[in-house]
């Protein structure tokens, strides 16, 4: 893929793509927002090699959805946080989980409830000005000059 | 990745991942949703290496996201049309561009717009009982036992 061509094009959802990476760096960010934080957890979690979560981790840090700091000095420790950047990525993946629960096959699935009532979230995708579902939205897409 | 692992466990966002494939599947299932059905106009849209995108396109028809309709039998043409289930991804897929377009990089994007009023929409991600943006959401996860 001409990542070049993509990353700088007129394309959100491409921009967005060469930055967020392949299936395992959305696994990882999805554990990121479940609360890990450290290398072994996210390597147990998802029964990773340790040189593909340490290049996963690492684009992560450099395309700006997670940053890197030192929690422990002797010996040296690093834990990998959200930034504000990757934190805005989860409603997406949330998103996706939703359509991979009406659409991706039987068995149960893990899914989000309110914290504080217990409801069950089912995240849909809407404008935010008119609270349309953007599915029922017809539509045309501008590209710019 | 243990694609056998995840496609049957119980993460929704494991399991979309797994079928939805790769960057060059979601830019394919975005032209795909901007009305392009032809091999040609796939690879010329996206710049894609032939035998890439017929590796892409199968493992589309595969995965149920795109069906293969046969519209010419002499000499024989097939194209490629979005099912329900590739069509019902594309809401995400403008989740996703919305995100691009707020932290991947400046310069110019392409936007939606409403084809009837010509309002800009700006896809966000609400609980669809409440409403509510979910990333305002206090949450917890539900794994099944």
């Amino acid at each position: 893929m001409d990542t070049e061509k993509y990353s700088a094009g007129p394309c959100p959802i491409a921009r967005a793509l060469i930055r967020m990476g392949d299936a395992w760096s959305m696994l990882i960010l999805r554990d990121a927002g479940y609360g890990a934080t450290r290398f072994d957890q996210f390597r147990t979690s998802l029964g990773i090699a340790p040189n593909i979560l340490t290049r996963r981790l690492t684009a992560l840090v450099e395309h700006g959805l997670m940053e890197k700091r030192r929690y422990c000095q002797q010996p040296p420790r690093d834990e990998y946080l959200l930034t504000p950047s990757g934190r805005d990525l989860l409603p997406v993946l949330l998103a996706l989980g939703a359509w991979g629960r009406r659409h991706c096959g039987a068995g149960p699935t893990s899914h989000a409830v309110d914290a504080e009532t217990g409801a069950p979230i089912e995240p849909v995708v809407v404008d935010r000005t008119t609270g349309r579902l953007v599915q029922d939205i017809p539509q045309r897409i501008v590209i710019p000059a």
